[in-house]
């Protein structure tokens, strides 16, 4: 157990390989992790966890890298040590991005004070939003603050992730048809700041017309979230050459003052932590039942599953009987 | 019991009203639903299950609607009803795009042969895949096959939801950026069949010509596969006018037949019902825990786990300890 405390100390002190490390544990869901975390916990809840999401190919990439470098111009933030964790749940396989994050990570190589990392983990306990969660908190032991974290896609496990944050960027970009405008309105749902990305394309305008429009119809929509006095933002971007990211930045140090002084922010840490240790019991109870199983049992029951004698449920109500 | 015996008959008879009545019990997690599937369960097996996905806005439904009617001009399939299951699991809060599908059902309403239902599910036992499961196991035992299952996004519910399917067509669009072939490559892993929609845009060929050179690079991801032997084939299609779309059907069927005589079939459905057992294992582990624990003892905690004095994996520990 020393040699775990040891490693927390060395995350603590702000060692950029430690924290390498223990996100590459967690990653790989390797046991010691745990406990590291658990010496860490009591210097975490600190970092302003801020989600950005949006469709594939809307530029959020080259977007947030802008953002992390707009972030350090604010007075506030120009002492702070930065973190972005890209989750590319996309490939079941390969388990995502890793050559974008290549090309990113060099981009920033020289900036000691953002910490990049992509996170690679389907198979990771928990799912990857419990993963990303993990990350997040070693990032806010080791001292960054905010962590953004941006998923790909617009799936429901993006959206899980991003609205377990404490500030939520929706991404949309122009020319999208009509046909999408139900989508959209499910990440209205979850946005805390709406970005227009690639405004220079001359759609743009069109885009941002019909999420106005959106904004104004989704008002009740807002009544069932956490800090619904927050008037969403609207802002347009173009990541590309840094433009309107400076704004961005401005709105989402507003967003921190906002969730501090309507008691949000404790709300949101409330339903953060109760997901979380939901989905470790989830996880937990299920592991702990299978050392118990006996596996050839278990595959005779699924020939009869196959073969369509037994059900799932069936099946599933037989194994509680015989092992519980 | 008699009327779940009887619900179920009326189901495999055929009877449209009482499929769409179990599929709201399934939907909104109503416990009688459970008892009719295992009684319709010996009867299911047969449909054949297509997996339709692809970004938001690439024209899904559009494609959909279409491909159900060019399977019907297929000779194996003249006599057949088609099932159709459009997930939308993008809205936290609404459940997705019913507007939408209000449409689109009006478009195949006259059609006795065409079933068509949205889910609107994020809150179902063992999340949105669970539950589409469950639908399509019903449609089967209504003597629905094909079975299309439509998934909105590029999440990883999304490819998860998609790649239980028998066969999976992965939808792509033309004029995204480079910067989504990552995203690009992780569905390509997944798909049986790749469909380049709206073929008619002029930014159509560059596509096809850079999902061709993904497809020759990917060759080694597909090793991984069941059914590696298959040459995916990538079609273009402007479902608007149904341009294509005959070829996408002919496709599919030839997929159908590749499946059953290579030995992918039995591979698929043995992956497929093997996932739904552990969906199903995992959340009644879960309720069967939550029943005996004393809330007031859990809130405590959390407290404790709100003022990081105890991290959420302590407190999952501390949990399991009282009350296993």
């Amino acid at each position: 157990m020393s040699s775990v405390h040891a490693q927390a100390k060395r995350v603590k002190a702000g060692d950029r390989l430690a924290l390498a490390r223990l996100i590459t544990l967690i990653e790989n869901g390797e046991g010691k992790f745990q406990s590291i975390l658990d010496d860490l916990y009591p210097s975490t809840g600190k970092a302003h966890i801020i989600g950005v999401t949006g469709p594939p190919g809307c530029g959020k990439s080259t977007l947030v890298n802008c953002l992390a470098k707009e972030l350090k111009q604010i007075d506030e933030y120009s002492t702070h040590k930065i973190g972005i964790i890209a989750v590319d749940p996309t490939s079941p396989f390969t388990g995502g991005a890793l050559l974008g994050d290549r090309v990113r990570m060099q981009s920033h190589a020289s900036d000691p004070d953002i910490f990049i990392r992509s996170m690679a983990s389907r198979g990771a306990l928990g799912g990857i939003a419990l993963a990303t969660d993990n990350v997040a908190m070693a990032m806010d032991a080791a001292g960054y603050d905010p962590i953004i974290i941006e998923t790909v896609g617009a799936g429901q496990s993006e959206v899980e992730i991003a609205s377990l944050a404490h500030t939520t960027i929706v991404v949309e970009v122009p020319g999208l048809g009509d046909d999408v405008q139900a989508a959209k309105a499910g990440l209205l749902e979850i946005a805390d700041i709406l970005v227009v990305n690639k405004s220079e394309k001359p759609a743009a305008d069109t885009t941002v017309a019909s999420l106005e429009r959106m904004l104004a119809l989704g008002e009740d929509l807002k009544e069932k979230r956490i800090g619904s006095q927050w008037k969403i933002p609207l802002l347009k971007t173009s990541a590309i050459d840094c433009e309107g990211v400076s704004t961005l930045a401005e709105s989402i140090r507003a967003h921190y003052q906002f969730l501090h002084t309507s008691g949000a922010w404790e709300k949101c840490n409330l339903v953060r932590l109760s997901k979380q240790v939901n989905a470790l019991l989830r996880e937990s109870l299920f592991d702990a039942w299978q050392e118990q199983i006996d596996l050839a049992g278990f595959n005779a029951l699924m020939e009869k599953v196959m073969s369509h004698q037994v059900s799932p449920h069936q099946a599933v109500q037989m194994l509680l009987d015989t092992y519980q």
